[in-house]
């Protein structure tokens, strides 16, 4: 019997679907603790995320829930846990770092059950918080060889996300086909403007007056992901790429943690390259 | 017949509330068009705006509800038309001339039936617009003798709100209660922060790196009504005081206009001092 | 005889070049009233921008000025005057209507000499504050033939800004060679991203978070010219693109009035595409 | 011998300043990395830091500059050097883990010499980044007695700041004079709203829609010292208090290590209980 959980319900709109839904909760005799809808008017597509609690079987709810809501719906009743992640870095550690510190204070609903990093200089930083720590050069390998040797060291574990903390390195398709719909990556722009390398080398260049990071799952288009998070700093003409790099990082961090957050509390529904947020 | 409605309910929760709700919109055939909730935790109290769309007796409607969700209930089913306002500024034309040339637009949902000014050098532009514009001097009168000149005038029309486009005297409770709810107030600070006279040589002298703007109901205690919206600009020790003012009647003007739509749209629930904002 | 200057310099650096200036400034009997300098690394280019104040012949301080800094570089010496400015718009008041608002308020140093429109739908609203509006309807004719008619209406007035408050049409290269470095755009989006037509749609479609808009001068690349100022505003997936460009408008017009304000105060140099903005 | 130094000078305005100063860097044959200058108009107060490079000897040249400015001016040429610090702290961890991660990436012109708690659950954090961690617990101590025992601490090291990482603990005006203009704090509040204890609780009962956090420097008025940096963050109905201080943390932490590291690089001139922030 659970006593909390998060409905998560991303359908077909039809008439009368928010009553027949507040009906099983009613028949249920849950409390609706928060409720969010949305409808997506182009394809008159319906999302809701509410949070109920009483003392209910989850699954039997569940299979109400998609009784009511049709065939092609999909239906997540989902009880409190923490959720297993996997991060992967390369050398920067602010956002690894940050993510690091909310781990240590319980912050995050989630369980870091490694890091994955193409160069070493982060292990000691991640093993300070007692969290495995690999190592996978990808020195003299193909891109192939190199995530085949990655996702080898992946299926030691279970996890529900890869969260990319300034991971430099792209991902080839079949890696992403592996891992649909998990990976989350933060780009140090503020996308679609300066896609690929070294965006704060372009703004500079193109003298703009702000910055900004996004956070976005990743698919096989190179930062073309659905955008989850972003967020922007203002910048002068005092500030050399290098300055843009630095002041950046901390928008960088604070969006790919704010991202994480929303995911974990399942707050986002991704739908034609593009999410809505709870 | 009504064909498209706001839905505002206002209420002491209970359990199956969206049930009920839901299930008399789906008896009435309705199409929900958009659907924001909210409960207060604290004292366990409900909030709803939804848009339905349909053929449908409004009235009848409203009926309806307001036998499930009983008594004591705020329930209101608002069908789209403009709302009568009536401004008053003193002199400064930032936020007046903001809400007009909106006016023009077409962008606000309301008709500015007078202004009143205790200036007259507004009347230019105030009747390049043909509004009626009504100059009542304070010179040489009581706080309450010129407020029974604006209250005379007032009476001439039917109006729903008052907006105080910088309008820089204060207001009696008098004059409150006899517009209870209904008067959106500008003030140009951050609030709390500096409450009074002249926020910006206030928060000069504080040495402030941030100045804002708060746009919120009125009621007895200065500037300490409800508040609807808030935003900021970053100032910086080269502004004097008559530099944040300039700077801040940029962010006065956008937060008031921004404040007066969200009302206009009945997106705006009081409750206990706060606001709920859908 | 002048008593208080802007003192722009724009020129290639070299040791002493501060010295130099200030021993001018000190043999003028000159007050330092503020002063903001910037060295362009990369080029080691010189920027500064001196307000001073006594009783000085600012024609001679430009000279000796001059004779210091060598051949190629660009002094001036601005005396306080409103600057002639012509106003460009489409159909759309937002942009305009926040000029003109600030015009009358005398918030703006400058004097609107005319606002030419390839629509007629503003005429009362410009009317309104007595300024001559010329519609020169771009109908049946070629891009250059339009142009040709909006040249010649130029020619008529003395000006040293053309401000593009929402003017829909791509200028040709022609047009753009004729007012060099002095057309002022507002583009619709936080460019580099969603360059080209309907920003708003681009960025509904793309599923951004954040939507801007940028004032740049203009050059023959579309939408590619120096940035003057940039400001960004939040949106989410509630956001269609007609709301997102509704909001958006707020921050348009805010840029434009606030680049235009740098520009008349000279406080805008172009270099390289970029601007230093003190 | 120098090759690198930042000149900060503080004194009253005089004519010929600049050109007395930019002379003696000219003799000393130096050149002028940047240059920012500030003169405050109602005291007649002028700022100056500059970033001098060639050969030259500092002592030398500081006492040029003291001989030019006379004997009341602060005059100071500092060579590049990491400052040393000492952190105090309570028991969040979000405010100093990222300063410490900021430390770790070498971002911060700074050595932590030591963190002190009145908690001692930080204590693993601090020690995975082997700097010393001190609990010194305040139970069953009055205010004097247990800085006392902070004071006998401190003195055993040399540091030119205290950073206040969320140290919960009013200090005594014997504490602040004994660390007179060396003391920074955050305070989880824009100020001046919300001076005192729970300010989060104060904003959620005040229903404010931005909450922010400010970093100044400690004086003997509470929450009164001179601000050095401010943000903000948007929250709404749907926040209670806890989630405005989770929300607000990720403001608290960016702006002390902002503040941190202007001050570290002597950016912040104090002045009449504000500050000049180059």
């Amino acid at each position: 019997m659970a006593t909390r959980a998060r409905v998560l319900i991303d359908c077909k709109d039809q008439k009368g679907l928010v009553y027949k839904i507040s009906k099983i909760f009613y028949e249920f005799d849950l409390n609706i603790d928060s409720n969010q809808e949305f409808v997506e008017k182009e394809d008159s597509h319906f999302f809701m995320r509410t949070v109920v609690t009483g003392e209910f079987d989850d699954r039997a709810l569940e299979k109400s829930l998609k009784n009511i809501v049709g065939e092609n719906a999909k239906v997540k009743v989902v009880t409190p846990a923490k959720k297993n992640i996997v991060l992967m870095a390369t050398k920067e550690s602010h956002a690894l770092g940050d993510i690091l510190i909310r781990y240590l204070d319980g912050e995050l609903d989630a369980n870091i059950v490694a890091v994955i990093a193409n160069r070493d200089n982060l292990q000691p930083l991640v093993e300070r918080f007692n969290i495995p720590f690999i190592h996978i050069s990808a020195d003299s390998l193909s891109r192939e060889e190199h995530e085949e040797l990655v996702l080898k060291e992946l299926a030691k574990y279970e996890y529900e996300y890869i969260v990319l903390a300034k991971y430099m390195r792209i991902l080839t398709p079949n890696f992403v086909a592996k891992n649909e719909g998990k990976i989350i990556n933060i780009h140090h722009s503020f996308l679609p403007a300066f896609i690929g390398a070294n965006p704060y080398k372009q703004a500079f260049e193109r003298g703009v007056k702000i910055i900004g990071a996004t956070a976005h799952f990743v698919t096989n288009d190179l930062d073309e992901g659905p955008i989850i998070a972003q967020d922007v700093i203002s910048v002068n003409h005092r500030f050399n790429w290098k300055d843009m790099q630095r002041a950046g990082r901390d928008v960088e961090k604070i969006v790919l943690s704010r991202a994480l957050k929303l995911v974990l509390e399942d707050r986002v529904f991704v739908y034609t390259n593009k999410t809505v947020v709870f």
